[in-house]
């Protein structure tokens, strides 16, 4: 590409390097924000260094938070016996939209995944042993991806966990809403057969 | 969305500002950024200001520029009599990737369009006009899009222009290549043939 300027390209080599977006996108998104006002780029600007300096992580769950600690952990409200342990910040959203979980979380940082050269020692797998070791703690969930990675990470979780007097649950696995049964896999199809519930109206 | 922090909130709201990013894409910018290093932080909210604080546009062509005038503007190579009308920046490194023009440009800000309020003189046009005027200018070529808006400004143009001793050309218009002629519209099938060329080897 032939670009204009030194400055654009600078500034095109950087939102080039945010995820999915490729040189033609950054362009895009540069030629927009030239015709912004002054007060808008340096409104981006501010809340990317905010991003930097004010972000913290919360020193309970991982999740990221304003404070210390964040405002699930806060929330007296929240049953602090239920931990769910997920993959990242992400799911913490995804669960929290469905409105159906009232425990608090805890955010291993990925999964344990070798061929990416992450072991169990570059999560915080340590801490939720400690967790469960110094709290109060009834249930664990495990709500990581039904990918191979994520049951490694599950059956390691699970071995370390079950020297102590906890019930470990996962997430349900089964024929998603919507779907034709048809285009269903094997796999799940045959686990939603297997772990079939009681209907109910 | 539940957000975890008012200040991914922020963000993620910024983001979404830019062209055809919504909220899931913003909020994964963000998770992304979070995660870099402050330097590289640092870098993308600098790039975001220079983008404000030292671009500023071509005062011969309207391109983007570091120079009141710009880089093509400022080549002696080109041949500064042959000036092609393009809507906006994007255009010129269009054309410009293709190499095969060596003119100059001059960079509308936009097309007529009553639809969305956009009349003559919101465009750089009167530039144009006085360019025409206080320059040896002998070549005008019309590199608009092919639309009823593009057909409109050309046709606008035309008419300021025409009192000049210049010649006004268009882009060719045609069966891009790669198309198949089945799927071609009849318009542009029947400019090709109308405006067919001696078939050279």
């Amino acid at each position: 590409m032939n670009l204009p300027s030194k400055i654009v390209e600078e500034a095109v080599e950087e939102f080039a390097s945010l995820p999915s977006i490729g040189k033609k996108s950054a362009l895009r998104f540069v030629l927009h924000l030239i015709k912004q006002s002054p007060q808008d780029l340096e409104d981006l600007s501010r809340v990317i260094l905010k991003l930097k300096n004010d972000l913290i992580y919360c020193s309970n769950c991982y999740n990221i938070s304003n404070a210390t600690v964040c405002e699930i952990c806060a929330n007296p409200k929240r049953d602090h016996s239920t931990i769910c342990v997920v993959e990242d910040v992400r799911d913490i959203m995804a669960i929290e939209n469905t409105y159906q979980f009232k425990g608090v979380y805890h955010v291993l940082g990925g999964i344990i995944s070798p061929m990416d050269g992450i072991g169990p020692s570059d999560l915080k797998i340590e801490e939720l042993v400690n967790s469960v070791k110094e709290k109060d703690i009834k249930e664990i969930i495990f709500a990581l991806s039904t990918t191979m990675e994520g049951d490694t990470t599950n059956f390691y979780l699970y071995k370390r966990l079950k020297e102590f007097n906890l019930k470990v649950t996962t997430l349900s696995r089964g024929v998603a809403v919507g779907d034709e049964l048809s285009y269903a896999d094997e796999l799940t199809l045959g686990n939603s057969i297997k772990n079939r519930t009681v209907f109910e109206i």
